[in-house]
C-alpha cells in the first residue's frame, strides 16, 4: 500500500522577497520521512487572499493531509485563518475557549488582550485547536488542513503535536553511498540499478568540493534487506 | 506600474525527502528583488513527470517568468529537459551545439563523453543554451522558462547570466525596525500604518529571543521618501 501523501504551504512575502530564509520546510520533511508520510509538494506564496485560498483548495484536493505555515499572528498581514475559512467556505469568528487560552496567558503576563492580539482567537467553525506552548496563540486543523505559524519555535511544537495524530505508512530506509566520480560516471550503472530494484528509489546528488565532482548515492525503500542488496551492488561496483 | 512577476519550480526527491535543504530558493529571491522582479511563488515537487509538467504548465502561464531549479544532470532521475519538453509539447534530441560543448570539456577533462553524459545535451527544439562556467553541461531557456541546475554553484553561475537579459521594475527599497514589544502591540499602531500608506508593503515578522518577544517590521516600496516617511512615524510611535 502506497504511504500517504502530504503537501506544504509556506505563506508569506518574507520568503519569496529573500529577506528571510525558511526553515520549516526542511524541518517538516524531514519529520514526514521518519514518519512514513510522502511530502510531494510544497508551496510558497505571498500574504495574498486569493493565491493562498487557491493553494488551500487545491492542495487540500490533491494530498491526504495538508500543513500550513505562518500568517497566523495578530497583525494586519496576518490573514492566513480567514483564507483557510474562505477556502472552505466555512465561517469564522472569535472562538470562546480560544480567546480563554489568550486571555489567562496575557492576565499573567500583564499584556493586555487587545483587538489585534483576539484576532488570534479567530478560528473557521468545526476546527480543532492545536496546542501552542511556546506562545500560546493555538493553530488549527480543519478537515486535511494543519494551520501553524510560521516562526520556528512555535511550528516544530505544533508539528511534534500533530504527528502523533496522523496515520504514517511505512518509515523509508536511506543508505547513502558517496562516490567521488562525476556523475557521467555513475549514471550508467546507476540507471541499470534502478531497473534492476524498480520498488527502491535511488537518486543521486551530485556536488563540487575543492575541484573535485563526486555525488551522493540515496537509496530509499521500506524493505531493508532490498535496500542493503542494491547498496551492496552499488559499493561492489565502485569500490571505495 | 506594476512589477514584472516571477515564479520558481525546484525539482527533486532530496528537498522533499529532507535530505537536502534547498538553498536555490532563499538566492533567487534576493537576486530577484534586487532586480525589481516580484517572486510571486514557488514550487518544490519531486521527480515525478506529471507534476513537473503540470507546474511548469501552470507556473508558465501565471507569472512573466519561471525559473527552475533541478534534475538537468547525467543520471536516470534527472527527467526535467524531457518534461519541459512534453509541457510546452516540443521535440527535444541531442543538440549539436550542446554536445560539442560536452565533448571538447570531456575531452580536456580525459573523461569519456558516454551515453549518460550525453543526456546533458538533450534540448528542446526552440531553446536557448544557458551558459554554465561551473561544470560546462548548459542550462537553457525556452518561451519564458529558464532551466537551470540544482547544484548552488551552478545555479548561481546560471542565475547570473540570465539576469541581466530581463526587465526589471523599479527595485523595491526595503527598511527594518527592529521593535521589542510583542506583536500584540505593535499591530493595531501598524494596521494604522498599512491603512495610511497603501502604496507601501508593511510586514510584521516576529521573533522569539532569550524568552522576550519581538518583531521586525520591514517596510517596502518604490519610492524612497514614502519608505523614509513612514518609518519616521512607526519610531515615533515606538521609540527606542
Amino acid at each position: 500500500m502506497p504511504n500517504p501523501t502530504a503537501a506544504m504551504l509556506v505563506i508569506g512575502d518574507e520568503i519569496l522577497s529573500g529577506r528571510t530564509r525558511d526553515a520549516n520546510m526542511h524541518f517538516l520533511a524531514g519529520q514526514l520521512t521518519d514518519a512514513g508520510i510522502d511530502l510531494k509538494e510544497v508551496r510558497v506564496v505571498s500574504d495574498d487572499r486569493d493565491a493562498i485560498v487557491a493553494a488551500v483548495q487545491s492542495l487540500s484536493a490533491a494530498h491526504d493531509t495538508v500543513f500550513t505555515s505562518g500568517g497566523i499572528g495578530p497583525t494586519h498581514d496576518d490573514i492566513t485563518a480567514d483564507c483557510i475559512a474562505a477556502a472552505f467556505d466555512t465561517p469564522i469568528d472569535i472562538r470562546e475557549d480560544a480567546r480563554a487560552l489568550l486571555a489567562a496567558h496575557y492576565a499573567k503576563t500583564g499584556s493586555d488582550l487587545n483587538a489585534a492580539r483576539l484576532r488570534m482567537a479567530r478560528i473557521p467553525d468545526g476546527a480543532t485547536l492545536i496546542d501552542n506552548p511556546v506562545s500560546v496563540a493555538p493553530g488549527f486543523s480543519i478537515k486535511n488542513v494543519h494551520v501553524m505559524a510560521g516562526v520556528p519555535s512555535v511550528f516544530q511544537a505544533m508539528v511534534a503535536s500533530i504527528l502523533p495524530t496522523l496515520t504514517g505508512g511505512a518509515p523509508l530506509v536511506s543508505k547513502t553511498l558517496r562516490i567521488e566520480r562525476g556523475e557521467g560516471d555513475i549514471a550508467g550503472p546507476l540507471g541499470e540499478l534502478a531497473n534492476t530494484y524498480p520498488d527502491l528509489s535511488i537518486g543521486s546528488y551530485p556536488y563540487q568540493k575543492d575541484g573535485k565532482f563526486g555525488a551522493n548515492i540515496v537509496i530509499r525503500g521500506t524493505d531493508v534487506a532490498m535496500v542493503d542488496t542494491a547498496l551492496a551492488a552499488l559499493e561492489t561496483r565502485f569500490p571505495g
